[in-house]
């Protein structure tokens, strides 16, 4: 007989949900989930119940034998889950705005993942992660932890290094490149493959092919110098021709934050001026969709989601997951422990690389290109540094790891603005920072 | 019967020359020149003769035979020399000046060895040296090339990687650390000793001992929060309490440029409205200089050279060749190729670390402190991804090397500011860049 | 229009051709060969000759458009072919005989590809195929050589190490292993998945699943002490319980000649004395085959070929090839350059290892399990050393490189031992080692 | 006030004792002990007893103000001892008869230190170090051990993985070697300066200088063909020259066992016949010594004592307390942890290389030869993965590991006769070995 397949949605009460739904369902061939739980704290009792509410509407219409259950109990959901998944946000939208604002003040770029703002998403989100950790330890060794929560590489670099806990980190960026690649050069995305190397939103996508046939050089070619090429919540700034071929690679839109750091400053200083930050805008749009999934008739995905970014996310997901679980060995770009494949990089830390998924997780392939050139490289190395000394703060509040890690990051560069900063983030968080408590004003 | 010793000065019109005179009359007995070759280029033909003529008078009065040349043929002077020195500045003091200049027009620190202008300085200076090396394999191939010009660990890394010369490269500031670091501690400089570790301009002193016992902690406690713990040249911010326990090594004196980011770019700034550049600075103090120099009745080493920076500059020359001669096997701070010393550098770069000085040259010393810190490792991978960069930019004409050098340097850090900076050091820099010549406009 | 596509195979005129033959006919659907090229040297024309006519009969059997050539012009077979295979066997079965004989009269295992026979034909055989490799690189460099030629992984490295060919080594002992242990655990082996990590003939099998589930500690269960878990040309000792549990994973059936260095070279002695070598045993299945083949009415492969000894070869290389060909990205266990993926041996050397293969060749995965425990890294670090002396003494005719290559042989282990094979092995194959003229007495 | 020095000697009664005493004698003036403590076990009383009275007879001779101290308790001993030393024989001289015996049995070679002898001493031997370790953290934890018994490259290695004593491997080895090389080319000991890499009992003189000139190869070319070149205790059986100049490098006489296996089998064997093992020559030695120390007009070392072996013994060991007493930073080889210096081993095991040593201890050189060939990695690599699972056997009573060390050590290399092997030294040893007492028969 087989073994019930269990799902645990930790911060199931997230407006994405729906999205997520929508990908369980279209895939339940694959993946017959028997008993997806949604879990969220207390404060979010009444998201949860919309969203779960929502969510059962949507089973129903499709008629699957799917059991939904909403629960605040995180060690319930767990228990003998196949897979528990994270989608949560410490602080919520005013912690985002916070981790946007405040480098901004500090003529610093101000953004959720990156810089400053990502140091003090990864200070409040790590100690919660590694709560679920403990959580999953005790009641689903066996379980595998796919963290969708920001900044992805971090907070699964802090889970290899401090737990047991077998575990995969997921973003969208990369199914996103290749949906957008396959769009430039106008093929289906099933004929298109890309490689990519690097971190968690600090990434280069080494090589491109069109069945089989190396594509890489048209696609430097096609993204020089024009707009429409970067994701939903990164300005669209156009990457200079001469430039991006001496890079030789295709740099992932974040890497506009440090390829063109004065131009996304002042884009983001013009934002926050007429239409505040990003946080600012997904508060609004999230209280359009909790206001659209409050209708009782409402049983599928509303269109309005796609606005909030973090498009392809439930395609990843369930990607994966589906994978997984029928030990598929298709080849999934995820974030898992080093271990030698970017030798420039030490082996305990978290890489975003191609992957073999099969029924053990993810094993990652040695790149095409043997080593990447100094210039990837570098800059690699010192974000990569720059999160080692993040994860020590987050988990022991080394108040010196976070000095040091603001210090020499690309996007900070200067004792003095780390110190500030640094300070503001302290002060700003003081309830989300047990781990810090000993250096609040 | 002894081979006779002989050395050659390439660059020996330098303001510099008499204290290198000075050190090999005070060390003779250990180091015995017989031959020592003057050698300068046509356009310093005037400055050779004013201060050979200061060399011949100065060894006159210390009743030493060394014979002393002074020649414009380079092959000449290297033929069977034991030692090369190079103490050239291509370009002269305008291009310094330039160097100094660029970066800051556009918000970037102009500094001679450091970021863009460091750049520039290796774009000019390595052809220059490469082209000294062949005469070296040549005509002299057991010689020790030994390479005081900046930037020192760029130029040595050039000679290891495209030539067979041995080499070694050198600065001040290992001794000068040692200098201050007793002066600090109220101990004679003899009991002192320090391990460094990094790479030129961006190092850290990493321990320090007197008489064998660990002082590392005392120091850091003596430099936060005061002055004159700067190198000449460098201006003297102090270092803030807090940070440099975070950092919990002694940092350089260049490293305030990337620590104190913007307090540096002020002070310069300033500078350059009240008191201009420092190549403005030292070019009056050469005036100076040569004018003392032509004084025919001058035969030792004026006081006032002691202004122009460049400080122990004599000792640490001396030093390493009389320890090579004398197969010494005493500890100094060298600049050599890495082969896995600091490990999370490739091999076959240069670094900057305590070495054994003996008749075959220097050999690292493992570093104590098995590990460098992430905080020191990624700044100095970063750096030094740089630095690569740099190399292939100067021996190959490469734009887009240099293009990418310019843009990870921490300095810069923006690929549209080191465009426009690569761009001016390429229209400036004309005549001396001929590598480049199908870039210019 | 599709590219016409065409093999070329060096040594068509090899006893095993029928089964490859046997293979494209299978596969032919995925793989649809336009020219199959079988070219041989002059002393094998009759060979090719019989072997040619029965591939012809295979083919008009089977109704298939595939134009089959025979050919001592061995450019004229290469260019533009998409795949060259190479099953040579230089000096023939005499040589094969000598190779296993010579070794013997010290002591010492006498064996084609391990130890000092293999040593022997590495000498032979690597020149023809860097000569091999020679015309790739002028008339079809984009070609993939996949080299089935023994020992293929010392004949692999010397490929990558020396020329720019793209080629993958290939051996039928990985597919061989998964037949078996689907065999052992009674399933079908679809549902087989295997992880081997080690170099070519000696490796390990370090984990085994079925249907995604972990059975490598089954397999160890029944291996202990049971006869029928070799492969056919290794003599099938048992394992012993004990020993087979402390080494942890599935020894390769060539570790026989390693662990039971004793009890294998009694049985080598015993076989001499009653049934002559294994080439003695072989050169008699090819003479009954050839004779065989000449039967014009034979239009298959004859059953009798399954004796050879190489069972699964074909399915190996079509397997290959068509998975390259369609870029497939399944999971092949090939032999390729190891850059870093065997942390513990050079990045230049080959390494058999599970790849994925696609239309650019062989990427290697990252193992399972992070670090090979010592007693494998040991065996596997002294054996490679070995190789890396013998390709040096292949290409560059380097007696001392020889002469320490087979002192450090696990399976000789003595320099006295290690002079007199050698000086055998140099007399014996006198026109087989043009590179060795000078050692010759 | 000058602290006092203190030094303890574990194995105090030991017959080596009399040449330490004569060491600390002559080095006084350098090396001031004010406290001088020999222990051992109550087994030992007697010649405890014996060794110290001729200890005090030959310290008030030279009329020294050092307090000699005997005693039982051995943490009294270690108490604020600025160096421990150890020269302990666990099981005595009837256990290295057995350890030499064993082996022979089935054809193997027995060795003290070397193969199965070296691994039952280790067995035997680790624990006891480990104890002594564990006083030390608790009573000295700033003390030197300076571990002087044998193997003493596997004991330092579990002393540095299992503690967190500072420690330093000892051996009279190289200084022999550079005794040895001074006489082969006529010149002082003093002008004479070797490189050594590898580890303990397995290492090649890389490089040999006098007064800085390399002579490398006039070393090579004297020791091939000629005997006198081997340490006393190893057969001294002369090195073939094509051999020997296939190496490259000068092998330490232990690789005589590798080299030339078969020769020294036979030469142990005969041995056996005629005279015994070396234990039994060595228990005779002892003997007498023993007689001649009860003389109580003795005051001087016999020099009968040479005939012991161990020559340069005291001044190898006192020379590395008088370096770190003083910081003298000279040169010596040692055995330290790796840390990356013998880049083809791990990090954390321990290697036999020249080093600075200071007050700190042992800070490892590199090499001058930036990689060792694969002859000699790969022999290294072996060995070392051997002595890995040693030090797992001995500190676990890993059975599995033990097995393991055994079979793949070169001189074993069969899994048959690595059982049965270790079943004897098992039962051999029983009252020695607890950590094993599950496994004895």
């Amino acid at each position: 007989m087989r073994k019930k397949l269990k799902v645990a949605v930790i911060g199931g009460g997230s407006s994405y949900t729906p999205e997520l739904i929508e990908g369980f369902i279209k895939r339940y061939q694959e993946f017959p989930i028997d008993e997806l739980y949604l879990v969220d704290i207390e404060a979010g009792r009444e998201k949860l119940k919309t969203v779960g509410a929502l969510a059962v509407r949507m089973i129903e219409k499709a008629g699957l034998p799917i059991e939904l259950h909403m629960t605040f109990d995180r060690r319930e959901a767990i228990k003998d889950a196949a897979f528990v998944t994270t989608q949560i946000r410490v602080g919520m939208l005013d912690a985002r705005s916070r981790d946007e604002k405040i480098p901004l003040r500090y003529g610093l770029l101000g953004q959720e993942t990156t810089g400053a703002g990502g140091f003090a998403k990864a200070l409040r989100t790590i100690p919660v992660i590694l709560d679920i950790c403990k959580d999953i330890e005790e009641v689903s060794p066996h379980a595998f932890l796919l963290n969708f929560t920001n900044p992805a590489g971090i907070v699964t670099e802090a889970v290899t290094k401090y737990t047991k806990v077998k575990t995969i980190g997921l973003c969208n960026l990369p199914i996103g490149t290749k949906m957008l690649v396959a769009k430039m050069l106008g093929v289906d995305v099933s004929k298109v493959e890309i490689e990519m190397a690097g971190i968690n939103h600090l990434n280069w996508t080494t090589k491109v092919w069109v069945e089989g046939i190396e594509k890489t050089g048209e696609v430097l070619d096609i993204i020089s110098g024009v707009k429409g090429v970067s994701v939903k919540n990164i300005p669209d700034i156009e990457w200079e021709r001469e430039f991006i071929q001496s890079v030789g690679m295709i740099p992932c839109s974040y890497l506009r934050y440090y390829y063109m750091k004065d131009k996304m400053l002042e884009k983001q200083l013009q934002d926050l001026e007429t239409k505040g930050t990003r946080a600012d805008e997904v508060k609004k749009v999230e209280e359009e969709l909790f206001a659209l999934y409050q209708d009782p008739f409402l049983n599928r995905k509303p269109p309005q989601l796609e606005k909030r970014g973090g498009a392809y996310y439930s395609e990843a997901a369930v990607n994966l997951m589906t994978s997984i679980y029928n030990n598929k060995k298709d080849i999934q770009i995820v974030n898992v422990k080093n271990n030698g494949i970017l030798s420039c990089l030490p082996d305990d830390v978290s890489v975003e690389v191609n992957c073999v998924i099969d029924s053990e997780g993810a094993t990652p392939l040695q790149l095409k290109t043997a080593a990447l050139p100094p210039h990837i490289r570098g800059l690699l190395q010192v974000v990569k540094a720059y999160e080692e000394l993040t994860v020590e703060a987050a988990v022991h509040g080394d108040y010196q790891a976070g000095m040091q890690a603001l210090t020499i990051h690309p996007l900070i560069g200067s004792a003095e603005l780390a110190k500030r900063v640094f300070s503001d983030i302290l002060n700003g968080n003081k309830e989300f920072l047990p781990q810090f408590s000993r250096y609040k004003d």
